[in-house]
């Protein structure tokens, strides 16, 4: 099973999305025209979005609007992302600061930003506005605090779950939510969905910073090894650590960083392996999924319960 | 007279500002609360707000969440804005690029942007809401279209003008919006506002760029010539170079840079001044002043008209 299959049902609002995010994404500048159709070279799965509708069930201009808007906020993030020397390509293509520099990244992300603003104005739902200004809150939170516990040996299993919570999650958590807000659904089940979303992005993300550590570059479009290089400490490694020795630590904490080298990294590698890192975080991803596909299980009028249980199912997956 | 006199009608206003300017940066954050604590340290003038404020004539909620939501827009922008190397002080502390580093810069913008977007949905007002969203729009193309013109010095005074127009015109003219959209004005009276606004962000932006050629730094907070070492050809020089020959606009071409050396950027300012450019733009930017006093002076009901007439010719005056 691959996302294509699961977003199968939803595959009319997916194609809709698409010829209205190229439409608003039109302008009479010639360097925002360059930059959207630079980026329009590696769109992306569509990850939110597709969350979206499933959650919503229906094919609205709210929805739309709301689709638009998540997918517009998750680009901005990652063209702000990528404003550290160190990423040069995202989805095998030459990142914006790569290719322009810092500054237009940022102010593109900004321009993103506004984009998604104004979508959300259209949409006319207050609910839908006080999720989307929530989230963007905790996804800048998140971000703060991973830069601030970025270089940190001593960061613990709670403080990295809620930095990828607030970081990653939250957005997860607001598509759900949005999905459910836009088809009108009663605020138990929104809430429900909306948890859905967030124990279903807290799996997505120890699994990428798994895959970050141990899987093949070509699937992931990333170098392996970046969360190492800048410092970032991750679950499998935090949970190694607990089984090392403080001289683990001193040791790791010396050789991480920007210009590791390879032999350095492969024996972190093998340290996390040897302590139990890669099934720990397999684990702790799989609990959460079973969390997420526990509320949907409880939400019986929604038609698409099977395709939400897959999905959470595929987050955790290794190969998508 | 200042704008400490001009505030003077809006004092309590602007005292409540700062209180809850203050409670809503408060955070749980360690990071987050370090760097708003830092940047309390130069707080700057709180134009912005005061506009509202002066527009709005009143002191309800939803004037002090837009006057709250307009600065920290504005302090976002500061804050991305600053991601180039070149810009190590801003209002004379440290900037948070400098300070920490321009990642850190990025997302404490992102994170001031979300609380604004946070402050405007408790607003509830949906005119609030559509013009801050084009707002935030415009000033991101503005400066894309910036970005996009620096180092060219075919840049004319039209293209020059629709920039500052977008990326701080547009603040301003929101600003003076959404102060009469706080208290309830008829669409007419708040596009005229609004336009009042845009006027004086114009002459405040050329008065801003004359003042980075011929200012006294003391005053300004600025080094002299930023725009010059940036490669950003602003109206003096543009109106000077129509005057110069072909042979000018290569030789600058060629001088203008980050390490431009005294005697050449004296040798460009000398020619500024021979050629007119300082004359033209003061003479523009006080054309805009006058726009914008035209436009109070239709406005008969209006008691704060006299404060907002001083707050027009104060933006173009050099001493402020």
């Amino acid at each position: 099973m691959d996302f294509s299959q699961v977003f199968d049902p939803i595959s009319n609002q997916l194609e809709r999305f698409e010829t209205r995010y190229k439409e608003i994404l039109q302008s009479d500048s010639v360097i925002i025209r360059r930059i959207t159709e630079h980026l329009m070279g590696a769109s992306g799965k569509r990850l939110r979005p597709a969350l979206l509708y499933l959650t919503s069930g229906k094919d609205n201009d709210s929805a739309l609007y709301a689709a638009l808007a998540v997918e517009l906020i998750h680009t901005a993030t990652l063209l702000h992302d990528d404003v550290i020397d160190e990423s040069s390509t995202r989805r095998g293509i030459d990142t914006v600061n790569y290719k322009w520099n810092n500054l237009i990244s940022v102010l593109m992300g900004d321009y993103f930003f506004a984009k998604a603003f104004g979508l959300l104005v259209k949409a006319e739902k207050p609910d839908l506005m006080t999720s989307f200004a929530a989230t963007t809150e905790r996804v800048s939170v998140g971000e703060l605090n991973q830069a601030f516990y970025t270089g940190n040996f001593d960061i613990d299993e709670d403080i990295y779950l809620q930095i990828i919570a607030d970081k990653t999650a939250s957005l997860f958590a607001c598509s759900a939510e949005a999905g459910a807000i836009c088809s009108g659904q009663d605020p138990k089940t929104c809430d429900m969905l909306k948890s859905f979303g967030e124990n279903l992005g807290l799996a997505f993300q120890i699994t990428d910073d798994l895959l970050d550590l141990i899987g093949e570059s070509t699937k992931t479009g990333k170098s392996l090894g970046s969360d190492i290089r800048e410092g970032w400490v991750t679950l499998p490694l935090i949970y190694a650590l607990r089984n090392g020795n403080a001289e683990h630590k001193k040791r790791f904490q010396g050789i991480l960083g920007a210009d590791i080298a390879q032999s350095d990294l492969d024996e972190v590698v093998g340290f996390v392996r040897k302590n139990g890192g890669i099934e720990y975080a397999e684990q702790k991803a799989k609990g959460y999924v079973e969390k997420a596909i526990a509320i949907v299980r409880g939400l019986d009028g929604l038609p698409t319960r099977g395709a939400l249980e897959n999905l959470a199912t595929l987050a955790a997956a290794r190969d998508k």
